[in-house]
């Protein structure tokens, strides 16, 4: 194909860059293969894999993806049952884990056997939000004051304009309003229905401010001021939640407990203590769980949601106890942008993921909220367990020893 | 095919477990097929993209997953060159990017360009290791801290058992020994070479803490006690570093600021204080910076990183200052677990991805950590780039309006 | 005397316990005597300095101390005039300080020197609130999700009866309300006008709880569940703030820097960002600050505020800006408590103290907050402007070598 | 007497300053008289408390306070006797605490009455430093790792450099060194035996930092870059620990905990975890205790400690524990800075206090050390076992009702 030979050279040789390719060939599967054999040319390398795919680049690159040259693949798990009990989901389901951790989907298939046969986790939504708060600046303090009493006497018509852009998002509060010094930082809360909502919230939120900055002297430094906060961790996620709030419980009878994990409610709550809360208040960390990252990065893999959000769905807190003799175990997730729908949930793969959870689309993210927090749990007893029954072991033959 | 009928069939009325069916099959891709099958079966679901694969499920499967069903598919974009001079990578690189999050390969893209016109960008590696830190319990505290010095005098012996099980693993030093009531956490240090390290230095701590527990009274209640700190955001890894502590730093002539980035090197540095310092510090983050998760992530599931491990990679600080009308900015991350070895380094994809940054296997992953702060450095310079020309075209705007 | 010498031997067989003393004696001044000569006795030491006060210790006994055996001296010194343009503060001020810390006072004298010269400090309160959050137990995650429900439609029952306790106290909002598996933490956030409101709080928070444990399964584990958060650093107190949220600002000719300073507005703004964002960052601190502590400390002790307050108190963020080759320097403390009426303020030498800056009493709170944000000012500015001053000698001296 | 009465005209019109009294009077009671009768005039009231003190104020001025008034009066109490076992300190011990908030004196005496029924306190001293961090500022990153490297070669140049300037301070390490863009963190660590030594490593680190400067391109922006980090909250002190790092612990028989605590060991276990673990963790706070800044606030000032260290003192982690039936109960401060000798202990009401515990002077703050881990775990049983027994009782309502 003389075309293609002559795009690679003009790329080899800087007359053309990599991202003209596609306006000057067309057709984007055509694109992509000549820029993938250019990348082979210059890196003298056999991409013969990044070339397997079968999702329509054509849809891709209109809403996911600059440059392609194929896809990657990870490996997919598949997990379950896990029986849940929650608002929107209840019953059996099987969870799709995309990982290359070797153990993790053993490890949580693990914990949906001991769920299940304690007869199902109960999972809730605690609450559902999505932010966004810019960076604002004014002359002094007393302007920053000014401006803050106007955002609060203003907020229907700022709820108003950022409602105008959208038809699922709705503003519930602009709250807290942080000064520091001239600076003021407005957290705008929306709801955001089945999306996951980061660019619903910055269009409305964008749009809003065009009003503050017409009608005050406020000027916009920055349409995400860190106070949102996006992708970072941060106690305001943890304190005022951010995506959904989710959280899993179970009981667990002392048999089972000792049956499936062996090991026994004590040894568990004494791992949670000393790891997730000594352990992690001492190292300054905020996540004071074992693995919720794990679980979380797996899932959200598989099902499209945007990696970069697992810093912020790994963040929560473990809690364990020993009730009756038997185990009470919670896991607690404050903040876990999820979507069933728009961004990368259309893949073709992360499509067929949530339809295997019956998620796919408008009005499931509820049921996906609560059928993760109750994978999150299971992993999180799989391994604390798991630590656990090694310590009741290492206590044994310590004991043996004497 | 009768076999495989039958199968499903006992799945269905809970005869089998999805994870005996790799015994009974025998053959990989067929256990895989048999398996997704039956999840079509039970959820109802066509999975014709989850079986569209090329990696080989056969390797996959001993050290990457379990009961797998397929692969999923993330689009991957290039972007590129890349001219970082480090002391491991000098000249220019084409870097392969897997996100569903659009603009974000084209943001990346924009920041190569501005590092190109500028001379490109320095990057070095200020810390390199890999920890992992037992919680051990003792009967009291002054026992707790009998055992803090049993292990600084018993260094040696430590190093000996621990280096015993890895060829490139060294163990470096203790430190921290942290103790809380009669709890002690000591906290592991090695180098790992071109492996992310993780298992290896767990089983290399594992065996070093049978020493201890052979010869004192110490009793190991979890391997890790979340000192380490494994996929978690958490002070002590900023501040000890983990994984490779990069920088990446770029020196910006104003004309090229002004021209590629439509704003000024004041703008800039105003947006980095007000967002990424006090923004960040008033919502209680970790992260002093825009947007490295993005970046992380993208690079992270490109190559076979794993993905709990965005969560460290994306903590780090943001600097930028005017050097004589011009902009000076840098970008640290503290903790940065790589690999260009091992782990899900082998997967395929993974594998032609380090291939095309000529950093795949050993003896690579400097080279690696140093193009990784770099492309870091292009996405937040980008991003903040934009946030400070909006900030400036909306400064220009409200001055015409007086 | 006869009693006296029995007391102290009863006091040293262990018939008698020092908290006995008051009620046998019935004299207060007389039982602090017996209670030092006891501890003199067993301690074989002279307290002659103890023993010289001249507060009213049957008032003290009264509400502020137990056993008590005299009273410490800390010695004060005064700062000022300090010019403060505030709401309720608006003129010069001479601020009493308790230290000792030699070169303290001398250091925001400075500090009140340069302010006055450039036309005073401009001082505002952001926010106004004092909080306490109980830690609630439930059976389950749906019901704790219930209770904060009920929480929400039932405000203005817990309103009125948190109300009905206190003349000062209002309560206007119980927010956040966060849910940690099936535990509950409500956030009661009240005004407290002049006094510093910790105890008027606790009572009305307790009152309110009854009708929350009456009318529902609630059940009240402890009255504080540290989400309140009293006398510990908390980002929730960054964010939502907590006693007065105060910001004092002022701009500062460049001439003014470089004679009363001996440096540049460049020179502090290098220390802020390098010390105060990036050092604090980096080591995980919340204080983005070179010395809050120091002065609200100071001002604390002389003017009886909680001494374990300054924990609050100290947290907070400064800002230094070059505008137009002047200095914009501000610092914001969200979370000082502070009074002007009960508690330690009715101590002689603390009404004496408040008296000078005539803000003892009701009514005074306000313009006592913005003298104090004023304080805090001077002593950051003078620390910052000190070290940018060496900073600057040393590059001198650096260049002169060369 | 004609010369105050000039003087006070002089300072009224503005032709003197106040912090020029001392020059032209000579003598410090009259300048100090002086000085407080023109603060009675010019703020028109009456200081007859402040002037009442017995300390020397000659003595004060030279070390501890500029432009004295007189002294501030606190009231003290006595709690006693507290049995402590530590390494330093064995036996009983009456403790001074100052303090207004009523009481506080009678919960930390509680505390000592249940040590002393279990037997007395254990108590330890687990780390003891102090420390100093400049921050150093250099061309470049590749500039700052060699800097960093020059620290590490020439440690043993540094420390002679830094012990030149005192007897007692030992340079132990310098650890971490910190690198952030083009800035190092060095954290000078150092033993000062038993001075608090803020002023010693200061003046150590300053003088060892002018070889650093002379040998290398480094400059020093400011001799502390906030990583040392000196009254702040911040994580690196928790992990590193600072001053004394402190742990005190008891075992308390279950029948002494219902007899005078009023609750029992599960209860109590019941309120550190949902307080001091889970609402901590939640609201983002560093502290995990209930009161430590009480403790350390009341024994703080009594004691002639600097106020403003109490924001580090009261950092820790309280940790109870059910072990056979019986409550095993420990407070740990990794962040103590204490002094039994220089700076404000020196004061006549610190000495006098000290002396009661038997620590005033060289070679006991070891003692003091293991005196205050014990007082600060009386306080916080004290109050835990408090919230317990209301929430016992409670319960006990509560089922009743039904």
């Amino acid at each position: 194909m003389v075309e293609e030979k002559e795009i690679i050279e003009k790329l080899l040789n800087g007359e053309l860059k990599i991202r003209q390719i596609d306006d000057l060939v067309g057709d984007t599967e055509k694109s992509v293969d000549i820029r993938r054999k250019f990348i082979e040319n210059v890196s003298n390398t056999k991409l013969e894999h990044l070339s397997n795919y079968s999702l329509s680049m054509e849809e891709a690159i209109k809403r996911n993806i600059e440059n392609p040259i194929g896809t990657i693949q990870i490996p997919l798990g598949i997990a379950g049952p896990l029986e849940v009990h929650g608002e929107y989901a209840d019953g059996d389901y099987y969870v799709p884990l995309a990982t290359t951790e070797g153990a993790l989907v053993a490890s949580i298939n693990r914990g949906f056997s001991v769920i299940k046969a304690a007869g199902g986790t109960s999972a809730r939504i605690i609450e559902d939000k999505m932010t966004r708060a810019p960076v604002i600046k004014t002359e002094s303090v007393s302007e920053a004051i000014k401006i803050k009493e106007w955002i609060k006497l203003h907020f229907n018509d700022l709820k108003e304009a950022a409602e105008s852009t959208t038809r699922h998002g709705k503003l519930i509060k602009i709250d807290p309003i942080i000064i520091v010094g001239k600076y003021v930082y407005p957290r705008f809360v929306y709801t955001t229905g089945d999306s996951m909502g980061m660019n619903m919230v910055t269009i409305a939120t964008d749009t809003a401010l065009k009003i503050l900055v017409e009608k005050t002297s406020a000027h916009v430094i920055a349409l995400s001021g860190n106070v949102c906060v996006d992708k970072k961790a941060a106690a305001i996620n943890l304190i005022e939640g951010r995506g959904k709030s989710i959280v899993a419980e179970i009981s667990i009878p002392r048999e089972i407990v000792e049956k499936k994990l062996k090991t026994t409610p004590e040894a568990i709550v004494e791992v949670n203590v000393s790891k997730n809360f000594i352990g992690s208040a001492i190292a300054g960390s905020m996540s004071f769980n074992a693995q919720y990252a794990n679980m979380i990065g797996a899932i959200f893999l598989a099902t499209g949601q945007d990696e970069a959000h697992i810093v912020e769905g790994s963040l929560g807190i473990t809690f364990a106890e020993v009730v009756n003799g038997d185990l009470y175990f919670a896991v607690t997730l404050p903040d876990v942008p999820l979507a069933t729908f728009g961004g990368g949930t259309k893949i073709e793969t992360a499509r067929e993921c949530l339809e295997i959870m019956g998620v796919y689309g408008a009005g499931k993210v509820g049921k996906f909220a609560e059928i993760v927090a109750g994978t999150v749990l299971a992993g999180e007893l799989s391994l604390i367990g798991a630590l656990a029954a090694g310590h009741l072991a290492r206590a044994h033959k310590d004991l043996g020893r004497g």
